[in-house]
């Protein structure tokens, strides 16, 4: 599998998260919104909007990347609900969400996008950041 | 892959939609409301919540499952988006949601859930099934 060479990050998603580390096929993101733990996924290759754009071999390395995560996520945060989603209503830029959820969270049972950001606070990033990371 | 024989599906997904087929491993269900083409996938399997639930076998099934039910919205309907997801926040066992959106749709950009359902008439709901079951 191969990544693109010259794979270029959407500015939004560059925006709004920071970079954890990186897969044999995607990109793995916080997203700065201190009300959830939430990760993105991107396929480091470019012109990616649809599921169907992607291989048969990239499709499967991308579910065991969404699969190595979620159990990452779950061992660490014991979450009642993982969200696995990819929309591409706002950046058509294949990227897939996983998000931390919990039955009493912010907006539960509704689901988080199109809301308001809580960007954290540095001490926080910091803390978070290494968590993940050292998780990774 | 063996799936359950026992298989039970949740009430509340049998209420709001309708059985298009059955694939090796998931049930593929039209839900029932016409301001959106709107499928679901849900694994045969009991006790499923998690995609973690799922042994590495039947993810890489369901992602080719999912990819299959893609290439037909994508053909039939030629979608702006197709938002995949799985939720689980209001019905836990484990449903995929396969959701035709268009640009110009009735909640773009935001997403479907959490918002009323407009069910479809007797007339429209045969239709769609005809189109649908057609091309599976």
């Amino acid at each position: 599998m191969l990544i693109d060479k010259k794979f270029t990050l959407h500015e939004r998603l560059e925006k709004d998260s920071f970079l954890l580390t990186s897969l044999d096929l995607c990109q793995v993101r916080l997203i700065n919104n201190s009300d959830y733990t939430w990760l993105i996924l991107v396929p480091q290759k470019n012109n990616i909007i649809h599921l169907t754009d992607l291989n048969s071999a990239e499709q499967i390395q991308l579910i065991k990347e969404i699969n190595h995560i979620s159990t990452i996520l779950k061992k660490l945060y014991t979450p009642d609900r993982l969200n696995i989603a990819t929309l591409g209503n706002v950046v058509s830029q294949m990227h897939w969400h996983i998000i931390v959820r919990y039955t009493t969270d912010k907006h539960w049972p509704n689901p988080v996008w199109g809301r308001d950001f809580t960007p954290y606070s540095n001490h926080e990033l910091q803390k978070t950041l290494a968590t993940l990371q050292n998780a990774l």
